[in-house]
């Protein structure tokens, strides 16, 4: 039986999540229903996008993913599913897929056109439970939807590459739990223009000449533990989702402070990498 | 094997909630269970009473419902399991019931009686936990409570209606993860009061002249996209729960700013509606 | 199929825990999940600590428990997988286990060593949940792991008695949903040094001179409604995890405060039992 994820700005208090998931369970009850996240910021789309591409890939294939951000749809914003890497997903065709689709192309992709029978002002729990639960039933894409081309993508979240190849400018596309700064620059980018050049990455208050692969490499262990500035130590890495991340050892947003309140960076704030 | 859902005001980081599934899953390894709100006000039963009422009846009939608010049993809060509309609800009677019994009546209703079996501090855990595993099984209500006749209501729940029929007073009853305000004025009752009439909703420093069916309304999709005035927009519109509801369209409570902070509207404050 | 519950500072935006979600259902998909909270103050062992022994007792054996707090490996910080009370954890040996193993036993104690297997920066994704399902497939400790003696402690936690058993001072371990105050004084210490003895408790500006059983105990149910101060009223009582907590019945810390706010009490503050 099918695994059937949910990704919502809903929050956790309202009815709407549980409400979502009766529905589910109402018209599959042996599905597995699983929560990625109901705390996206309300209508964040660059959020969205960033936290369903680096959860999606984990789950396996075949399982339904339902993102239910700014999803009420209008003559702008039009409903689809889409299949890509052997996974599927029911959403708004408002951007959210396209840090997805940057790598991966879909391999169906269909606008849904359910909705003559449908009547609703809750998008997620009367159209994308239904698509969903057709989906997960075995049915096909083309019988809720008709087969279109393009997807929306979002703006502002490709960085920059200057024309001499000397200047990688990014932004902050997340800031997690942790108050970490996630950046749009990827290993792989980060790879292909620098070759290896030393360089310098500047970000406002901080900047970093080395990045790491763990966040304990900003510990120097062979130090006694007297000797070494354990807490609030600044790192830069390449996270677990590939982006290049800009952290503090140990942070704690509410306490200590965290790279993003330390080095005062936010949402769509500017980053850059200078290579010699 | 039916449904178990959880509506309490524990939060999300104590041990409360894990603790209750863990008992559950201990005498019933096959059920499912949901998740409905940890997220209730500590102590707020017009809002477990909103949530439980807007998330039940999406589930299948014959799942059981949890609600632990305020549910410490003492002299005058008794708990009670009641069978309505095919589902049942285990919690105390405080009032929690009453907005779900204003339209449907119990089918069964019990004082629990099973206390002299069991010593607690806990209540979900050790009572409710055992009358919902009880139901789960099949078991009667008459098992392990005894009949009642009456449950108890909340107060100030219900809008006012003014003799000659010109007005109706509400109030707010919820602020959701939009900030979007809930009234206590559903769609019937407006309907049958106004008739048809024209009227302006007065809500502090908003008023409302329309009432829509959709957040996207407040929208002209046929101006030019620059000419819009798309994010602040304000509307008043009846939800997929059937209440008046004012909202911001494309609100965020923590940036932008939402219905209640931009209105200035708060759980219990007043909004009236005046028919010509 | 055994279940496997999760306890973590990863939040619950972000896309951590529905990655490490999905990774336990690629490998397992018959498994039950189980979130005990991902809400733990991030790197605070002390309440992880508090969270994960609460709840796990309520699971039951043979349940396997993943603690992703502070997990990432280096030179001081190893995993171990350890077995006790017929309940499987997976965590950094950082102290979380220590609140248990005060009391009981570990059964088995390996410190994994599976990592020349497997590259990561992401700990409970890769490392943890490769032991956890290991384990919930009915494998030894033995084969993913080497015996180890001995379990970090973590300090501070424990009271302190007076050499005359006259007093014990105390700290705050945890702060509650509702704002109330847990100390590390266990009433079995509690009834050991007081031996029935007259008591004042000290906390900041509130003391105590009456330990009771039940939140409900704040009020005197045999007052006419009108005569009683119900909210707001302060009580010393052994919580269900038999630890002594100093609470305001109905408190909320967001509006009319709580134990924490109004005492001015927060983690590690001192509680001091006076004996006559």
């Amino acid at each position: 039986m099918p695994i059937i994820t949910l990704t919502t700005d809903f929050g956790l208090k309202d009815h709407f999540a549980g409400a979502v998931k009766g529905a589910i369970y109402s018209e599959m009850p042996e599905v597995t229903l699983v929560d990625i996240s109901h705390n996206v910021s309300p209508f964040h789309i660059t959020e969205a996008a960033y936290i369903i591409q680096n959860a999606y890939r984990n789950f396996p294939k075949g399982t339904i993913h339902i993102i239910g951000i700014d999803s009420e749809r209008n003559p702008e914003n039009k409903h689809i599913a889409v299949k890509l890497d052997g996974h599927y997903f029911v959403c708004a065709n408002n951007g959210i897929m396209s840090m997805i689709t940057r790598t991966i192309m879909p391999e169906e992709l269909v606008e849904i056109n359910i909705h003559d029978r449908i009547k609703t002002n809750f998008t997620e729990l009367d159209v994308f439970v239904q698509v969903a639960c057709h989906i997960a039933r075995g049915g096909k894409l083309g019988v809720i939807g008709k087969p279109i081309q393009e997807i929306k993508a979002i703006t502002g979240i490709m960085p920059v590459i200057s024309s001499e190849q000397k200047q990688i400018i990014g932004n902050v596309i997340y800031v997690d739990n942790y108050g970490n700064v996630i950046t749009n620059i990827t290993r792989r980018l980060f790879e292909d223009v620098g070759k290896g050049r030393s360089f310098i990455i500047q970000a406002k208050r901080a900047h970093f000449k080395q990045i790491h692969q763990h966040y304990s490499d900003a510990i120097n262990f062979d130090l006694e533990k007297t000797k070494r500035e354990e807490d609030g130590k600044k790192i830069a890495l390449f996270n677990s989702s590939g982006y290049l991340e800009l952290a503090i050892y140990k942070s704690n947003p509410s306490t200590v402070g965290s790279a993003s309140t330390l080095f005062g960076l936010d949402y769509r704030d500017t980053i850059s990498v200078n290579f010699e």
